[in-house]
């Protein structure tokens, strides 16, 4: 008996040790590569992006998009829910926003998720996991027509993360953080992505309400005291003061999807593109968005 | 201005889109290597422990551990705290224990941390924040003396850094999931760590509360319907039912720290061992821990 | 201007101090009529139910019903909502029913309430209400037809009031605490009242759902461990285990909906009516209900 | 059997029916004295301060101050703790402040309160509770020697509510939105009371930290945006922008203090005393200000 229980012991201390000696092993061969690599890092983050993601141990976000640390700042929990009145990623939201600038959250689910599983049943999962996945229960309840067509669990599964991501992209748009964000002339793109773990990659979801002034109007928070970006101010010195920032959102709004469009047409890959191209791209858009400014100021 | 905005707009797609290739190719990569590796990982999760860390960019748990997808269970929030009453990181701890059954919890802190840097600070970081980071203020208060002493802003910062993850480690010994997995006989360990990133190199922290027995008494809590681990029960039959599950958690916990302290008496690493060397630790630590039996039969 | 400060504070001391003196004056009276009022007060509370009304200064659950200290168990916040990951309520929910055995919830919401008026506009109202506010911008977001056909704001306001007691009875129903209250053999029924402020009138809402039994599948919960209910498990004993609950429940929620239709068709209140009429109640409803009972079982 | 459910069926109904036939009392009576009572009431609330007391039924803030509608903003939780991260209370204490501009906030504890005797046992009170309760956890563990030496538990559980009543009047101190109020000029008193259940008595106690400026200095946050309070401005021309209002809000808060002070040391009571003893007062603790305001300006 004994040592059954030492073997145990030993055997969890080793996965455990195990964690620790790879990180020995990582900053050998980081340093290798840079002798002054964490020197640099520690010099302070900008990260890209917010992701909010799932805890599941299947889901890191930074190895299945082979970005590197500094890159991206993140949450996760339970089912990557955002929870409108949870102080806790209200304040990741904030921090993202207000002191890295982050200009893209990105909201990740993934396939096989335990807790999108849970939230199917009716089993109780525990006192407290069953508050929180009320949040997808609802989402369940919306789509259950659609979901229930599925003869396959897994893909029920898989299409409830699906709709579980788009919901969350809403309340994210709605995020009262995000909105003065955008009223400050501090525009934030929301993403929605599905990682499925059976294939590796990442779709990319088309959500339809890509901007908070297509939420519903008691959704669109106006606030007081806002910042108006001093640098776009004077373009548009003819205007009010109020019409001031929204035309400035949506123009970089539009500006956003023209830019994808053209590059879906021409097939091309930004990051792989030669300066001509990108040149080209650029002059595009801007000869279509100038069109469209003629065209808004003939109007008045 | 037309121009810079599409500039501008082109500059974020590229960092966005950047991401999504990179899991093009990391899926091409790890498909060459075992074209099932992404069927296997579907079939379920199964992670060693659950690690609660920053959402700081530069703190990726699995890059710096060189661990894998499904190796780790992760939720990160600003600044790796512990809020009691918080759901959002209770029901990661829920699940982590209940229906994961990992065996190890992780408190991991950084330095370089912003928001711990924030809250040694008098200034308003926000609304939704200053309310966070009052946690972590009341770890400042409570060892200012100390944390004072030190000149530098960043020692500063990576003492209270330090005190937050101790702190964090008492929380969650505190918790009552942790308890009731005690007390069911599913013993956890928790672990705090401190991330250098100066340096790259990960610091265990000696904790010297390591078992939810050492706590005040008010904090150690008592659950009615206890489920008795069934294996176990056999060798403590002439134990009365009370006794049983303190008893066995006391000597598991004991292992543990026998070994912790054989391993380092014999400076090896488990990893590297050969087989006869562990042979020789389970058998040493055994025999120590006979006579701590042997000893605790005669005493009744 | 230094007078003019003493005098302010002089004001607010005032207000302060006659809350003190009411005190007082409250003490004298209760034990002009009974020495020993306090005495008894202090051996327990035994509250009928809990009430969870909005924290507005002029809707007192117990001034407005004439109900006694030890009389309701009271939860108040901002616009009376039952936020379903809200650990706060969830906490006064649990006390009530697993501590204080409280068989009715009422949810009461009030006109003029400043909440839900604030809720219904676009500007926003302070970075934590806003957050807290989404709940109530999502029933308006709901209703919103509705509700906006109503020419005058304070009628508006109050439709939305009664829309959202709506709402917040159907998350007690869904809460997991009241559900495996159920499944315990423990009902619990949930009201939804309006407080009229301008008439002082309390107005109950009809409620369909007036069962978890009738909720969206997916929110009615199956507990592990449930306790039957002793005394009436025997009458079910050809019943399998399984079944058990339900049946119970229904049959009490039956029973409950059966005296409130016998009650109002007699035009009888129960408090004023003698034993002789409360007698007849009792055989007319029991008798349905044997019948009822007959006829299931023949059903089988 | 089907009788008994029958009769505890209308027994609950009956409880349940009394305060709803109470409202139609309560109306009855309000309008035979003032014909125009409610529609008074709904023209707005004012409320002289925020209440935060225990969800209990027995302490019941209206009733046990002979406060009326309109008079006190309330919120009630489980022993009456303000958790600083709990949303809730947050908002509550928010719209008190920012929106009815209320000038105090009261903490009431009571005596016989379950919530806090829970706290000071092992046992589990479930899953949610023991997470809530550990904010009492913490103020017994801290008191626990003082509490101990009371042999009666009526005696250390009402220690401890006293003992939490002071932790909490530190935490709504600490708090940002109050602490935001006094430095946009409008300060806010923070009081402790405890209500002694068994005698009626509301006990008022002495509370050190009377100002934000007394605490640790890393809880004094400094907000940028600050809205100065304008009709004070002009006396304090020469000072400049950093100091006007703290300077203000210390002058507000001795003026507090010496009222109370020489109220004392007089024994009267503001609410019985006539105009020229109230006259008297100001001019005293006026000239004693002034002298106050010399010394310091002399010492520039």
């Amino acid at each position: 008996m004994q040592n059954q229980i030492v073997h145990e012991s030993i055997s969890e201390m080793k996965k455990y040790a195990k964690a620790l000696q790879g990180n020995k092993n990582y900053v050998a061969k980081k340093t290798a590569d840079d002798p002054d690599y964490f020197r640099k890092l520690a010099q302070g983050q900008n990260p890209k992006y917010l992701l909010i993601g799932c805890s599941d141990s299947r889901a890191p976000p930074n190895e299945i998009t082979e970005t590197d640390p500094g890159e991206i700042f993140i949450h996760r929990n339970i089912a990557n829910v955002v929870v409108p009145t949870d102080l806790n990623i209200n304040c990741v939201i904030q921090y993202a926003i207000e002191h890295l600038k982050v200009h893209n959250i990105v909201i990740m689910g993934h396939t096989f998720c335990g807790g999108v599983k849970a939230a199917m049943k009716q089993d109780s999962v525990g006192g407290l996991l069953d508050l929180w996945l009320n949040n997808l229960k609802l989402v369940y309840e919306k789509h259950q027509d659609l979901i229930n067509q599925l003869e396959d669990e897994d893909d029920r599964v898989a299409c409830l993360s699906h709709m579980n991501v788009r919901e969350q992209v809403l309340n994210v748009w709605k995020n009262p953080i995000v909105q003065k964000s955008w009223q400050d002339g501090h525009p934030v793109m929301v993403h929605g992505w599905l990682f499925r773990v059976e294939t590796g990659f990442i779709e990319e979801l088309e959500i339809e309400e890509t901007i908070p002034n297509n939420l519903s109007k008691v959704f669109q928070l106006k606030f007081k005291n806002v910042q108006p970006p001093k640098a776009k101010q004077q373009i548009e010195e003819n205007e009010d003061d109020r019409s001031k920032s929204p035309s400035i959102r949506k123009r970089y709004q539009r500006m956003q999807s023209r830019l994808e469009t053209e590059i879906k047409k021409l097939a091309i890959t930004l990051q792989d593109a030669n300066q001509d191209v990108e040149k080209d791209v650029v002059d595009q858009v801007s000869e279509v968005l100038q069109k469209d400014l003629d065209f808004k100021t003939e109007d008045h």
